[in-house]
């Protein structure tokens, strides 16, 4: 197949065969391809738009463009959870533990964190010692060992997924729902899994805005799973407030190790939610109470100290909060008396960014222990003078910029306000 | 201005602002911009268009973003002629001498052939010592003591069309008309020119192969032109037959050099119309009389000569046509008496390329030696078995292969046929 035959069909609104995606893929895995063919392709495909098949057969090159991870031998069911990515978003550290704790083998691939959403790399490389960078065969004999793996992305999975991402970021070409569906479902396939259970975030706080966008893209996910053989169950859920009190790196672990331990609080409830609906969809026990016993026995607890320390990580993360500490910290305090009506998670997000725990660019430093807690969530009651905010800072400068531009995030209302539902779409359900 | 919201207006259907246009040339031109982007922007600009204000902004833009040849001190009016390529065009070896003879300093910069489309670089190179790589200052100095000058491109004029023309060849945009239009112009403003004389050939031999889509690419570079500051004419000739007797690049310069000592054709009548063309847009006397003149009365062959002479070609070219001859020679005869209906442009510019008269990758080399001769036109009368082609080759094997192709190039009628006009449209008379 000629590249060039490739771009035109793209161009000219025809269809890329099978053999296509298999030429974008190799090239662009063994570098055959040029940058400025690929981001050529990337931007008609864009504009012109890929159909299922299309989008199937792409997402399968990129599986196979590298190594697929063989779990034969593994306890099944195999499953993998993926977010689309939120502020504040830190299931993952709840949810992994707590479904191999429910005996499943989870074994994922993550990202770094890129603008006002973290990454879960980000996040958990705030646990000093702590190895995000293990082999295709370490995931295998960690999660053989333990029931679970995370690594950060690795160049022998999916490795055409990598390139093109990174293209994609830089050429304009992200926000397209093929190409997200095939960058998403390419490395769950790499990595293994038979089931997926995504959680694809909306509003504010998130990639897609809004509710017909995030469900065309659940869907999406779903009809594409189906076609490459992949069990994929996909949840709208609100990302217009932050999820969970936390954001920041350091702050969003400790976050997750309170839940481990038995808090309850909106943020568990989501971690419940998605570890049920993940055992639902492992043909597993799904009742409230497998769930619930996992969490307040102990038993997803264990499996997170087993898993940090596998990797390397300091436990000294489950025995106290005094690690990572920021410096510099400070409460916000409500302005007026009345309820919470609004927590603004896109300028929440921006100002976390802008304390340094997340970066703008590629290059960016984070700081793990900057962020903040947001001690409110729409339809709490306060008063006037209480604290509804915690900033956590590396500096009196941007302390005094954080706790400044947090007042503005925060919406208070004279009369009650009703709590936004957590899931806002469940197409498959 | 950043280059992402650049490419984001472009991607998402707005317009581009001239700053943005600077932004990509200038980018292009100084290599701050990745190619991987600006194959983005282009693929977003093919597929979504620039209207007019963006097409002109471009064509400033490219044209700025070297040099500006600056004429001043050589004797006006200043012309500049461009054919949008097809084959067996040698019309620019004729015409520049021809007008130069008449007054007219004509200032050009000249391309190489791609494809069928052979390049008047790529002919004029067969002469033995001819340099085509003639500085900004060279030119100026040429054309300043004879009326004319012609290069290849350089990098010191509109760098940013080299560099995108480049990657547009290898991202399938190439066919784009504001695209187009701009690579064309911008190079014109650069050589300094204030008229420019516009051939867009049209048919199998030719880039656009439809009245509609040529009319509308003569209209465009008149339109364009006229905002930028260039007094432009173009004219929609026919290239659905190849234009002049040969096809080959020492074979065309033998036939162009017949021309320039009178012989006549309607090659040669092509020539005077666009020598009459050139007079008049820039405002002289375009009169039969004062075109034939400077042709019968030898003084364009003398300007040829002092233009051959003055890049170091060997005037010998001028003396004898044993230069340059293929080893291989042989008559194709007519397998019919009748007229001659067709002679298929396009069929017959890949023979030429079979033989190896261009090149179908830029890096392919050419033999200036070998091509066709084609001795009949549409509309002539032939009788069976005499000969209607020659070929020269550099083997027997693509001797015979040429010879058997050009059978099925050539189309002969029972009854007579009338011969095509030259002209096909002319959107300024």
């Amino acid at each position: 197949v000629s590249f060039l035959d490739v771009l035109a069909r793209k161009r000219d609104g025809l269809v890329n065969t099978a053999e296509d995606m298999v030429a974008i893929c190799q090239g662009a895995a063994n570098e055959s391809v040029s940058d400025y063919q690929l981001t050529a392709w990337l931007m008609a495909a864009f504009l012109n738009g890929l159909n299922d098949d299309e989008t199937a057969n792409l997402t399968l090159a990129m599986a196979r463009s590298g190594e697929i991870l063989d779990l034969s031998g593994l306890p099944k069911p195999w499953l993998d959870k993926h977010s689309t990515g939120g502020v504040g978003d830190k299931t993952t550290i709840v949810l992994l533990p707590l479904l191999a704790a429910c005996g499943l083998t989870v074994v994922k691939m993550s990202g770094r964190g890129l603008g006002i959403t973290g990454g879960t790399i980000d996040k958990l490389s705030s646990i000093a010692g702590m190895r995000l960078d293990l082999t295709p065969e370490e995931m295998k004999e960690q999660a053989g060992r333990i029931g679970l793996a995370l690594t950060g992305q690795t160049p022998r999975l999916a490795p055409a997924d990598g390139r093109l991402y990174a293209l994609r970021d830089v050429t304009g070409t992200v926000a397209s729902l093929p190409l997200i569906v095939s960058s998403i479902l390419s490395k769950k396939m790499a990595g293994g899994a038979e089931f997926v259970c995504l959680d694809v975030k909306c509003g504010r706080g998130a990639f897609m805005r809004t509710l017909p966008e995030a469900t065309a893209l659940a869907r999406a996910l779903e009809s594409t799973g189906e076609r490459v053989g992949l069990e994929v169950t996909a949840t709208v859920t609100d990302m217009d407030q932050p999820f969970g009190r936390t954001i920041g790196n350091a702050l969003e672990v400790k976050e997750a190790i309170r839940v481990l331990k038995g808090e309850q609080s909106r943020f568990a409830d989501g971690c419940i939610f998605f570890a049920k609906k993940s055992l639902r969809l492992a043909g597993l026990d799904h009742s409230d109470e497998v769930v619930r016993d996992a969490l307040e026995g102990g038993h997803a607890l264990a499996k997170a100290k087993e898993w940090i320390s596998s990797q390397g990580g300091d436990l000294v993360v489950f025995e106290t909060e005094e690690w990572q500490v920021a410096p510099h910290q400070a409460d916000v305090t409500a302005k007026a008396t009345g309820w919470i009506a609004d927590v603004d998670a896109g300028r929440v997000g921006e100002i976390a960014l802008g304390l340094g725990a997340g970066r703008r660019r590629k290059t960016d430093e984070i700081d793990p222990s900057v962020g903040l807690e947001i001690l409110v969530k729409v339809g709490d009651q306060v008063v006037a003078g209480e604290p509804i905010a915690r900033v956590h800072a590396r500096d009196d400068v941007s302390l005094d910029f954080a706790r400044g531009a947090l007042k503005g995030a925060v919406g208070i209302s004279p009369v009650s306000v009703d709590a936004r539902p957590f899931v806002l779409a469940d197409p498959k359900v």
